[in-house]
């Protein structure tokens, strides 16, 4: 049995994970840290647990994450950069579902989430968490950056047309429209999420600049081996959970002259997370719900040019927690799907 | 033209008094105060009111109130109390919608609100904002202490059995099962009215005890001139305005004998704000939704002894500013509906 | 393995069957059925289920439900008593989730379900499908007409105070104030259903009279063995799935002397499916999404004679889907969690 | 008073027409007809109405349509152009809330609603209902095809850039992601948009080819007296109300060396229900909830060379009904914001 902490487990990530490791066979949960909600069962706050999870939340000096084999930090930014080198000494493998090790430049980092890297030598070392693009890193290493929840569905979606240097699209001018349900901005205290403000409405936000748009060009320039350049314009939903991301590329006349059904289905073939829907296919974020599964759909309006590329996932799981599980299963040596087997949740 | 002074502007009593108010034809705005917000367009915080106010919310001490004919405090508890007096002895009409004047007993209040009265000569002359109840008491008023948005409801829906000492229902064990959006809660940061709390949820609270109780119970009682019990149980529904509330009662042997929708048909054939629906109906919140009425149904299932009434209101406009912008037209001996012709939104 | 076959899986009750048993250790799906849709793949209507459910849907005549183990009826009213027999003969088990075989009456179906019973015998031999009342009769029946879901969330909430002609309530007079998720009207293309039609709003129906009230009457006055009376007041509110039920009880002198609280604990100690909160609670619906958890608090405002009865549960898994399931387990002699250990999807 | 008749009053821009005129100074409802309906009080399906609409629906013959000044129609496509020459020869002036009169090319008509266009000439002589792009030649006509939702927020949002000729933006390689609220499928019985089926749900559709492609095309060509060629992809999210269209453009070097949000600006200075929000805003679509407003935000990220448009409005209202409005007003030479100053409802 995995012996594992969770930094943080009171959040939308925190009770996730809580969610999917008290079902998973292979996992053994030894502590929740809340600093506030110390002494609290965790099944007081979230009910849903009752019966699943009986142990309460635990300073973080009581939590002994050092006798951990992994620990996973549920926490704002910032949190994990501060811990993670004890716990790594310690021989305890991290994972940050935060942003603490996404931006590989440490200026990058300050510049988006206006705070010093405290260990950029760790930042270093840290593997990025998408198995899909980097499986064999994550299977050896000891530090996470997990995909944040937008990069993971656009780096996906991107994937087969980008990697290797493939020249199927334009790699300057890509947009990525994206919705996310309203789980996305985290469980804290906020006018601006409450219920009365973000339901029966919709808007954009963070056109000027997000945090997430350095770490998908990032992800893509990577996958790619050039700098591409991309727009990603998010936007707020009504819904508790799912993003949506409509993705909009040139095709190349390379790109014209392939079957780029078939170059997905083929790329995701053996991914059991990624489904590549058939052709005119419409996923939907409910068909993905409560799941760790993304959905991916490729359209051609018109035979023209431009390639709509369309990809559904659970922003809490395959976007955040369930993706993390699927990291430690990797890291561990174990089937990659243990504890990660839900249905989706329809309607 | 009457000069309206606003106090606390910020949350959704306040912005819906600005809906109702800028549009009202006897009334000019003269201040809206946030000390927060002071120097920010109203319409800089709510889109909604560009070009449609112009003004920038101020400080208490910027706003001249004393200058105002009527000032609105849609503040939290203990704010009026403590600025009705420089106000009132200006001459100026103070309209409360918080509860610093809607229980009679000090201790009451103490109790329920937990801060002793600061005021209570004040409180004890100030009249209690429901019309249909008492529409000649609030024309010659100069304080108001406005109904709460489930009180409103309950009493009228139970207004046509029991006042003048009527012996139609049983005067113990009434029960009000009241259902609310979320609106209700107020425009206040917290985790509990998040949308991804909140929504695709339903849930009682307060169960125990909650403040509108007494206020019913006081209002039910002046309305029958004898003592009168009822359970009220409150529940969080996912929408954003409108309350539900399913009223209980056991008939009496002379209310068997009733023909009870007359008897509320006759009652409200004056009131242009309650509207009885014809019998067999079950009105929905959506079709008040931005207006001031309220609609009654009453059933009598297997034609027992149990009468079941059915009253929805908009909790923000006949629950709460409307119903004050109602108040201020009596209070100024004009027409009742001025400013207050809104069709509901449906859908 | 059991062989199982659906009999109607394009509603909600049938898809939620086949997000179940897709995960069933013990449960081979041998055929679903849908005389429309027939030849069309199952997971093509419901992507959630691509990569679970591989079948297609079958015509009734294709399907060879006589060589299952088991069948499960997912359909509208009537269709279930009309194939019954043919199975039954064929020694396959009948679960029916319409209302075929719930009411024991034949003229009480006739007059709420608008159709003559075709096989009073069977109507005789079914067994009601509530396993925390008669999970013995569930265990050697061959036929169960399941529980609806707005009677099983009542009857569990009252089962404590009146089995076995216990003397803890009045039993005449009792209320239960009801509000479902849309999700119970079914999959139907209807108007009053549509989501522009029933989001941000709430209303009551079928005041007048409920198919379901002569259900919970039914049940209770057998659970108690002597007749209850009860008036029921459904409610639509605008989430998907959940039912939250809130009983009003009287409390005979026997009952104010009594530690419900404890009474509650003792009577669900070894249900598995059923959670009896702490003193005090309140129950969200959405702490049970997704799951065949039912929970239940109890309260006694102010210390008085009313008791209220608060109970949750999603409609469609313990209110449908998963207590067939359930039931199909104590059928089967399989241990009554297998296939049911989903953990509720919060947020 | 302007004698009005409305032509299939029981979907929802039918019961938005009724919602608007009925508060209409200058207006007199005359006749509103359903041949399924008639006879029933029009109040009596939309309660919102009660006390505003004291008609009921007609049949088509008893309307006596002739004798009125202005027909809507709020059906669906193909019924106003069977009825409309009629009117027109009896002199009464012909609004078509319906494609009928939109696509200019009968080819075209037929290929995107599958029906020959019956009336050619009329076609020809039929006015574009978009009052900012022609609102001279509205003010001439007497037979309206009105603008379609997701076209009037593209076509607002691009016309600056587009408008006699000008070189700002590239006019090929256009795209418009546009969110739509589950009103603007319509108050049909169908499935796909039922609350279980579209609530916490978010998804593309039509990606392939929508109807309003065509017309945006069309339209925008129109504006820019050349081919103007865009990509129109539209989802459907799960709110009542409301179009968020986000709009991308390439800029030339023209463009770059522009002002665009002094040209949007100055362009809308004098249009009363186009807002034009301040440099930096992400207008969200609650904002013109129920209002004939539509508000524009344009930005620049990293002051390249995409300009990203984002446009809001009330899919009812500025997408149909209350636009219809606008252009009744002109037609008969009233003020354009006459029956049209409804404060938005927030929240």
């Amino acid at each position: 049995m995995i012996k594992v902490g969770i930094v943080g487990g009171t959040g939308y990530t925190g009770v996730e994970l809580l969610r999917l490791l008290s079902r998973h066979p292979d996992v053994e949960l030894r502590a929740v840290t809340s600093r506030k909600e110390a002494g609290m069962k965790v099944a007081e706050m979230f009910p849903s647990l009752r019966g699943r999870v009986d142990i309460a939340f635990s300073t973080p000096e009581d939590a002994k994450l050092t006798e951990c084999d992994v620990v996973f930090f549920a926490t704002p930014h910032g949190v994990a950069m501060a811990q993670a080198r004890e716990l790594l000494e310690a021989g305890v493998k991290v994972i940050d579902l935060a942003a603490d090790f996404r931006l590989k430049d440490p200026a990058e980092f300050a510049k988006w989430y206006a705070m010093e890297h405290s260990c950029t030598d760790l930042l270093a070392e840290a593997v990025y968490g998408l198995p899909e693009v980097n499986r064999a890193a994550i299977q050896s290493a000891r530090l996470i950056g997990m995909a944040g929840c937008y990069p993971t569905s656009v780096q996906l979606g991107l994937l087969p047309l980008l990697e290797n240097g493939k020249k199927l699209i334009e790699t300057t001018g890509l947009i990525a429209d994206c919705k996310s349900g309203v789980s996305g901005a985290g469980r804290k205290a906020e006018v601006g999420t409450l219920f009365a403000e973000s339901a029966d409405n919709f808007k954009a936000y963070g056109v000027k600049g997000h945090r997430h748009s350095p770490e998908i060009m990032q992800g893509l320039s990577e996958i790619h081996g050039a700098p591409v350049q991309l727009t990603f314009v998010p936007h707020l939903t009504p819904m508790i959970r799912g993003i949506h991301s409509t993705i909009y590329a040139r095709l190349t006349e390379e790109g014209k002259n392939t079957d780029i059904q078939k170059l997905f289905e083929e790329r995701f073939a053996n991914e059991v997370f990624v489904d590549v829907m058939p052709a005119g296919s419409c996923p939907e974020t409910r068909s993905v719900r409560g799941s760790n599964t993304a959905r991916i759909a490729v359209h051609r309006p018109g035979n023209g040019d431009l390639l709509v590329i369309l990809v559904v996932e659970d922003n809490l799981v395959k976007g955040a927690s369930g993706q993390s599980v699927q990291v430690m299963n990797l890291m561990f040596g174990l089937n990659e799907q243990h504890g990660l087997d839900v249905v989706p949740l329809l309607p």
